[in-house]
């Protein structure tokens, strides 16, 4: 039975895509609805955005951020005031047309994202420079209607979040963009184990009605590149098209500088693409709901479930989230499930280890085995948790190094993109013909420019002409 | 301008609704969006709520309950497979009839409430009796097209917490409706200071499609009733419905039995009206964002702002949530701002309390003043904020008590409806048209039969036919 659990999922090596829809089924993060681009987010699912909340939330109040909660839904005049965002976004909202028995005045549309909204209430909110900066974010879900949908990585509706500040002047407001996108990776870095890219979007690549997107770029197991978090800065464009004034220290009615900025539960798409394997998920300890699963092996024998309990006991007074799996199953089964949902480590004790005065603990993401005394476990297992955070983050790193190449003519990078997984960094000109040309050659775009420029060659790649930047170049989902 | 603050709000016993309406505006609680019916939660108002959901969830969890979370939208065919419960919403949702460019080829609600989708997803994710008890919660917001609305009280979008449970026997889904009713008037009465009655609603007034609707119902300051969470028992009627089966341990294929249980930001709204004065919010020192404000008396005299900071420190690490203020408002602007916001205490510390070694700690709710010597203050304070969340509950009950009132016969009834708002408890027939007539002639409602029944008179109050059950009757919001 253990053997069918393992088996029910596809090897990544065979088919990446479905092992990746295999283990958010077989791991229970989510299950399709009947509506089609809709998913339920399961209670392990769920349990893993509410540590990723958690731990977001907590960087983001440190740096003064407060959460609030706007309208879901929009009226479409509102929406048109800003045009570049509602051509960007038209052709992917869902649309509110009846209330009640009523025909609405107004369509209202749900939203997508809040720029308009905020920007809707910043405008009577804010009127002196002793009104600024705002720092507010809010959790919630939105609602893009695309075509092709796939669980956690695009789906027509999703979780997020999306702060959106308003300045009293430009440097502030980009610092702040900064700022956000530097708790992005930090968080991705420290609790999810992943390392990014940062960088600037292209302005083909960049958000509707931005005056610049920053991004955080991973690469994933199968070398496709995955836009993690992005940070937008507005400069005065919705100001302006909303009105949002207030009067400054001079006595001068001025526009506020305006940034926005969003991760979703795409995180654990990313999550389960980095460090999933042929087992199933592997979870950073800090992101993971249950990070030690208690297996007791020939649990019918006296004393073996008492000592177990006793164990479950002790680590959960030493802070840590445990599991005792005390079920009827085989313990080869209980192994195989533990595996599948990632916890990161399993403590098998049995009758042997009792008399031994020891435990056998099981790495997720390696499976090293530890023989760790009884008494010592309690201090051991954070350790251990703490060595495989570290060392998944170092794998991961290694991973997307090896897989990150450089190309310095278009043949090189033809040939470099189509064969080799990962990243390809490649001087560009700045024309938009050339991404274009790219990406009808190889379906591949530009990731970022990255904050840490090189000098790869004198030319761009693609049309030969000076460059300005060097690009990541990759192929995403 | 400390007085401007003030009078800035109507009295409270001038005009209640106003009072009511100034209170959440005044002390930043919330906005109006240029939707009608649609507010914003502004940063105090959704730390409030924040509050109320921590302390929630984790009653919620203690009994084994888990999140999760469902699709936003619902297709028309899925609703309409529980006859009652469309019946019920139908006049009430909002209808999407278009997602991006292409009408919809079955129109989709925005969710009013989560049964059917629980109840689609039920049906495919359980197949055992090893599979039950299902104890599933989302935390979300909800759309029903209101006419009337009211910040908190009843508005379009709100916030909320939906349980969707589903069993294998009867006796343990009656047992969780029940449970969960305890849980919020334990929450209410622990957290919220806020008294209420459980009982169970009549026929006319439960939830759309249960068997049973059991709720609390609390009592505002001017006398009127609030439905403050309600729990309901569903027997298996959406299990037949929706077709959600298990192979029980006798082999046999049965249908679940089913719970559902919310409360929403409306709590907020109860605070409010419970707990408000004329100067503003009175919060809980258990749900307040903040609990104490520090405010320095003439803070330009030397050491004044440093002693200030120091007890700030003292206090943060005593584990309570505190403010410094240190703008440069007056102290009685500011002494009008903590007011206003509800803050349970402030700290008043100057020039003269600094050579005594002492500093004025102010009961938001009576005002009362505690002169406490500066080394005792880290201490002092939470017992005082203990001692301010009892006395406000039991203030709140023996308001809650003394306008309570009892009737026999139907005079006395219209009479004591009319003039002493508060609860009347009268005796009932069980029949619908005495319910009917009774809000005809007065405009209450039967609020619930409450779980203690006493007997008042053998008859009914309104018909005197023989009386079947106490209810408490009152005008709600």
């Amino acid at each position: 039975m253990a053997k069918k659990l393992v088996e029910q999922i596809t090897s990544m090596d065979e088919d990446f895509t479905q092992w990746y829809t295999d283990v958010c089924i077989k791991a229970e993060l989510i299950a399709y609805s009947h509506i089609k681009g809709f998913m339920v987010i399961k209670p392990y699912g769920y349990a893993i955005w509410e540590n990723i909340q958690k731990h977001l939330d907590a960087r983001f109040k440190e740096t003064g951020v407060q959460n609030v909660y706007m309208p879901l839904l929009i009226p479409e005049s509102l929406l048109e005031k800003e045009s570049e965002l509602v051509n960007g976004f038209a052709p992917e909202v869902a649309w509110v047309t009846s209330g009640g028995t009523e025909p609405l005045t107004e369509r209202l549309c749900v939203r997508p994202t809040s720029e308009t909204v905020f920007s809707d209430f910043y405008k009577d909110d804010v009127h002196s420079y002793r009104d600024l900066p705002r720092l507010y974010n809010q959790w919630c879900s939105v609602v893009r209607w695309e075509k092709e949908t796939r669980p956690f990585l695009r789906s027509r509706e999703f979780l997020w979040q999306e702060g959106h500040t308003i300045h009293a002047t430009k440097e502030e407001a980009e610092a702040r963009t900064q700022q956000m996108l530097n708790v992005y990776a930090d968080f991705l870095s420290e609790d999810m184990a992943i390392p990014t890219i940062k960088g600037r979007k292209t302005d083909k690549e960049k958000f509707a009605g931005a005056d610049a997107t920053y991004t955080i770029e991973a690469l994933m197991h199968d070398g496709r590149a995955l836009q993690s978090g992005t940070s937008h800065f507005f400069g005065q464009k919705f100001a302006e098209a909303y009105d949002i004034q207030f009067t400054d220290r001079d006595n001068k009615l001025k526009y506020v500088w305006q940034t926005s900025w969003g991760v979703t539960t795409r995180l654990i798409g990313a999550m389960i693409m980095v460090h999933g394997d042929n087992s199933g998920l592997v979870l950073p300890p800090n992101i993971a709901p249950i990070q030690a699963d208690i297996i007791p092996i020939q649990q019918n024998k006296d004393g073996v479930l008492d000592k177990a309990r006793e164990l479950y006991d002790e680590l959960k007074k030493a802070g840590l989230s445990v599991k005792l799996d005390d079920t009827d199953k085989t313990p080869g089964f209980k192994f195989a499930e533990q595996e599948m949902r990632g916890i990161p480590v399993r403590i098998e004790i049995g009758p042997k280890d009792i008399e031994a005065g020891q435990c056998v603990v099981v790495r997720r993401d390696n499976r090293e085995k530890y023989t760790v005394s009884l008494s010592e476990l309690a201090a051991k297992v954070p350790e251990i948790l703490a060595k495989m955070q570290k060392d998944m983050f170092e794998r991961a790193k290694d991973h997307r190094d090896t897989h990150t190449y450089k190309a310095a003519d278009y043949d090189e990078f033809i040939k470099t993109i189509n064969e080799k997984p990962g990243f390809v960094k490649a001087m560009w000109c700045g024309d938009q013909v050339c991404e274009d040309k790219i990406k009808e050659d190889t379906g591949a775009t530009s990731r970022c420019m990255p904050f840490e420029q090189e000098n790869i060659s004198d030319v761009c790649v693609c049309c030969g002409k000076p460059a300005k930047k060097l690009v990541y170049w990759g192929k995403a989902y």
